[in-house]
Parts: C-alpha cells; structure tokens; sequence
C-alpha cells in the first residue's frame, strides 16, 4: 500500500485549517490509518485528542502518547477490564447508547471517565432514537448519579451520509443530523434543569465536514476518512481523485485478449471485498492508476476493479485501454474504501521507502 | 474466532478417507487456515503436500517443515527471487498461465521447479483456454526448453462451482472441467509426442470434491475451504452446517426494538465483507449461533446478519428471536467466507483456551 505523504499532510492541513474557521475542537478519527507514524503527522499540525473505535486502538494509542481518547464505539461489559487500565493512565470518553451498559460502569468502573451520549441522527446504526425521551432521560439521570462519570454531551454519527450524492444531499443529512442534535441538547438541559452544564455536540461524519459549511452549536468533528479519502468518497462527493493519498501497487499476472480482462495480485485480503456500483450497476472494486517514481495518475478511463477473490483481483478494460499494461508491469489500484484496505495491508509505504506503521501489523 | 477442533479434524478425516478411496494425492490448499498448528493436524493424517495461494505462505509453510508446496497462482516475475529462495530448500511447484512468466524463469531461475499448466476449465479468472492451442503449445515446448523446469501437467480450478447450487449443479461443475482437463492432456501427449512424460491432473476446488464421485483420470487434488466450511458451502450444497468448524464470538452491544435489530462488535474488519443472498434477495453477512461451553448450536431462524460496517455488525431478527439475546451477551456467528475471516482474525481460539497461529497474526 502506497502513500503519498504530501497528499495526506495536505489532507490534514485543511481538515485544521476549516475546524480553526469554525472554531471547533478537532479529534480525527484514527480507525482510518491506525498508524503511529501518521498520528505524528495529525500531532505535529496541532491535535492533541484523538476518536477510535476500539479498546484496541486506544490502547494502541495510549502507548505511544495520545492522552485524550474518545471510543466512538458503544462501550460493552467485556470491556470493562481494559477501560479501566486506560482510564487510570489517560483522558478517555466513551460512547453510551443504552442504560444496561451504564450498570457496569457503576459496579466496576474504578477511574473517571467521560461520557457521550450517541444519538441516532438518521443512520439507524446504533444510538438512542431522539423520540424515546424516557430512554434517553433514564441515561441521563443514571449518569449524574454515578459519580466516576462525567457527562459530555451528545455526539453523532451521520453514516448515512455516505449513501447520498453530491454536496447538496451531504448538506442536508449534515444539516439534519445537526438539527437533531441541538433539539436533543436544548430539550434535555431543560428538562433536567442541566443549564450550568458544559454539554457538547461532536459530529462525526468524513462527507459532512468535507463539504458542509455550517457548524451552529458544535463544539467538536470526528472525521476520519478525509486524511486518506478514498473512491468512495469521490463518489459521494466528498473529494476529488487528486485528494487521494493511498494506493495498491499490483503486479499484472496474466492478461485475456479475448474478454480484455487483466489479472493482478491483489484480492480480498489486500482491498477488502468493498465496493461502490458504477452508473451501470456494476460493481467498482478500484480505480486503476498509472503509478510514478513519485506519485499516481488519475484514474484511467474504462478500466476497473470488476472482480476479487482472495488474492486475484480482475480488471475489466475497454479494447483500447487493454494494451496500457503488459504482463510483469505494476499497475496501482485506488481502493474503494481505504480505512479497510489499510487495515488489510497493515503496514503503509512512502515514495521514499519508509514502512510506516498500522495497528494490524503490531503485536500488541 | 472459535475453532471446533473436533468438526475440524473430522472434515480433514474424511477429506482423507475420500482421496484414498480414489487413490488420489492430497495436496489440500492451506490458504484456508494459514495455520501451523493446523497443518500439523493435516500432518498427523498422513499428508506430505500442500497448496498455498502466495508466495508468502509457502514460505511461511517452508519455514515450519513443508518440504513440498505448489503455489497455485499465476507466477510473476516480482516473486523470482522468493522463488529461487525456495526452491534452493523444498520442492517448489508453480503455476504458468502464460509464455511471458516463462522468459522470467529462464533468465533468472536458479534451482529445478515443477510446473503446472493452468488451463480454464470455465471459472473465467485466469488459465490458458483449451481452445488456445497456439498459445498452449508454444508454452509447453518453452518449458521443454529450460532444463530447471519440470513439467509437472494441467491443473484446473473450478471456481465457478461457487456458483452451482445443489448436489448436480456441482457435479455438472466437476464433470465439465475434468473433461476440459482430460481432453487438453491427451491433445498434447498426442501433439507433442509426450507419452512417456507422467503429466498429471490437478484439480481444486471444494464444492467439486465435497460432493462429485467420479474422478477417473485425476491425480491430485486441492481442496481448502473443506477443513472449515462456511454458510457459503452449506449454500453451494457442499456441507451441512454442522461441519462448519468455526464460529465468531460477538459481544452484544445495543438492541434496537423498534427494527428487531441486534448490534454486536463484529465487523468488516473482523468478517471481511463477503456475502451470499439469502431466499428473498437480502445480503446475509453471518448466520446467528448459541454458543456453549464446547461449541453452538444449529443457526437461529429468523435471525442474520444483514450489514456490516468497520466495527459494527447488525443483526435482523424477527419479532420472536429478538428476545433471544440481551445486551451483554455474547453471540456466536458463522463466517459466510472462512478463508477470509480468518485472514482478517489472524488466530484461533480453540474450546480448552489454546491460540492457534496464523500467517497474517506472524510477523514473517
């Protein structure tokens, strides 16, 4: 897995340059890279507190120097154990999405901890529905009396913006989710007399704050995706091809005239099995580049990621774009969805030949 | 992941047992578990030679006491050095899908290597079509001209039993590649005057061994998913469910009433993001499992998972089975694709507490 280092600073660069504008707190979603040595590409541009999406991750983090972690994942009871190293060491919040989980911190949580509160703004992942008051009330008052448990507010996760096309569609799920939450936040200070409370709103989503330009209320963004972007989010709309900053190097194994398919080493366990549907209908695994000493091309036309299996990956080609690449040749693949491609690969490498680290590729 | 090491050894049993009942070679491909400490038990059955899917696996294997490995992948030039490191120590066998791999192997090959011919036998992924007879005959008197290379035969991989449903289906599969095989063999012996050359037949894929009873002609065959099976095998028709060895053991993390949906920690990065489609055109991710204290039970009706994100999984339950688990649980659920759950999982846990190992969960 390639990366292309000045992309990604770039990446990072305007994702603090627009969260200074808005003057709001940044904590980047590491589940995307998962990696140290890029980490220290996010601390040198300023950030300080961080999102993952594991007790594994955090502890990854936590040692290796990120001392304010949030687990934008449901907190669960076989957890506990782990949370609790982490909490005696490090600033940690956790995610709460239902009173049962709210019993465990009480009988066995020994360290503070923050709290966030995960409304469902229209994802229908996870999340309290901003409709059962009573649920969301009892969650509430539950972690008022627990008194390891510092409430932060309420945090969403747009996901279902990546279902939408285009900025206006990601505007308005942003704009939604927004709205969603700063009903939430309004009607439960009321309610519960919360108004000498410092309760925040921190939204998650890579297309929302890629494109949107409103952030009323929000007190702090959690993308992830937007240091790499990936096809994915060409398609949604959230970047361009040029924004990319991670690509495959795939050897051409074999080439079929007679249905112009070209077969390189690269499947399922390298790209994951994520895929987009192109305006045909047809499934779109990756986006083939010309790779360069220093750099990739933009895609080249008609020719992509048709097929994967485990470690054969098939690209379909026009007749006349057939002949770009010849057996023996290493072609690149723009991945579909990065953050799991990058999971896969478990290890990044740079034009200078650096191998930079992913989680995956530790033992930990 | 759970390993039943009892329904694995006994599909490796019969996996046995069948191959000696037609006097067959077993090589079976161990893509499948990427294991040494399964294929120690391999081992223990008698077998001696293997299949692997990269290089780096049979260097993985090599390097645990496999003296006798086939790469059934296309050879490409970037693995020439690999190759000759190999080669140097074990019996090495490689697959050739074109003449331009074979120019890379004379100019650079060190040591004598078998080689296999692969030829399409219908899956449309890679191997020489039967009908290129120009193409076939020019690679084969290639590999008559370099003295490191031993013509080993035809090797087919009947991929496209994966879509075959039910028992004829799959033997329609089976017999129609052995043909394709049967007839290029004798075309060449005849055309090339190769009738004292011990040009065998190889054939792959799981679906065909689990279910065909004829294989007259054949020597070697190289199932892999059959130590494990999947939801997918039970689909193809290849297995029951109850000779599926593995299962992932999830934490319940929230329940949603509203959308009889159960949300666990269990995602792409966990299962990969293989899918069939169930009766009425839904992806089903996973099939739900009571687990016990030495194994789980049958699937749970009404009960899949319908999505997956990086952490996340979902299950959609009906109205009745949602009561089935509570948050806190722990659930168990079938891989649809085990090769690659298990690249993603990276180890076993077997009923007594051991962890097996697998490549990716090694640093090599």
């Amino acid at each position: 897995m390639l990366l292309d280092e000045t992309k990604c600073k770039n990446n990072i660069q305007r994702l603090v340059e627009k969260a200074t504008k808005y003057d709001l707190r940044l904590r980047p979603h590491f589940k995307t890279h998962q990696s140290i040595a890029i980490g220290e590409w996010f601390r040198s541009a300023g950030i300080a507190s961080i999102t993952v999406s594991s007790l594994k991750m955090a502890t990854y983090f936590a040692k290796n120097g990120w001392a304010d972690i949030t687990i934008a994942f449901p907190f669960y009871a076989q957890q506990i154990e782990g949370i609790n190293q982490l909490a005696s060491e490090i600033d940690l919040n956790v995610a709460i999405v239902n009173p049962e989980s709210l019993k465990v911190l009480k009988e066995k949580l020994d360290y503070a901890i923050g709290v966030y509160i995960k409304i469902d703004v229209g994802t229908h992942r996870t999340g309290l529905r901003p409709e059962d008051d009573e649920v969301i009330t009892q969650t509430i008052q539950e972690i008022f009396r627990n008194p390891m448990l510092i409430f932060k507010g309420f945090m969403g996760h747009a996901g279902h913006s990546y279902r939408a096309r285009g900025e206006e569609e990601i505007n308005k799920v942003h704009q939604e989710g927004l709205e969603i939450l700063q009903q939430v936040k309004a009607t439960y200070i009321e309610k519960l007399s919360l108004h000498d409370e410092p309760l925040e709103i921190s939204l998650g989503d890579t297309p929302g704050f890629s494109v949107a330009e409103n952030f009323p209320e929000v007190d702090e963004v959690r993308p992830g995706n937007l240091a790499f972007y990936d096809v994915m989010q060409t398609q949604i709309g959230s970047c361009d091809f040029d924004q990319i900053a991670v690509a495959m190097a795939c050897p051409v194994v074999a080439k079929h005239a007679d249905r112009h398919e070209i077969i390189i080493h690269g499947g399922a366990v390298h790209f994951s099995k994520d895929y987009i549907l192109d305006g045909e209908g047809n499934k779109n695994f990756g986006q083939v580049v010309n790779l360069r000493e220093d750099g990739w091309s933009d895609p080249i036309p008609d020719m992509q990621v048709v097929r994967l299996s485990q470690e054969h990956g098939v690209i379909k080609t026009s007749p006349e774009a057939f002949d770009t690449f010849q057996i023996g040749d290493v072609l690149g693949v723009l991945p579909i969805h990065s953050c799991l491609t990058a999971d896969a690969m478990k290890s990044y490498t740079t034009f200078d030949g650096r191998v930079l680290d992913h989680l995956e590729g530790q033992v930990v």
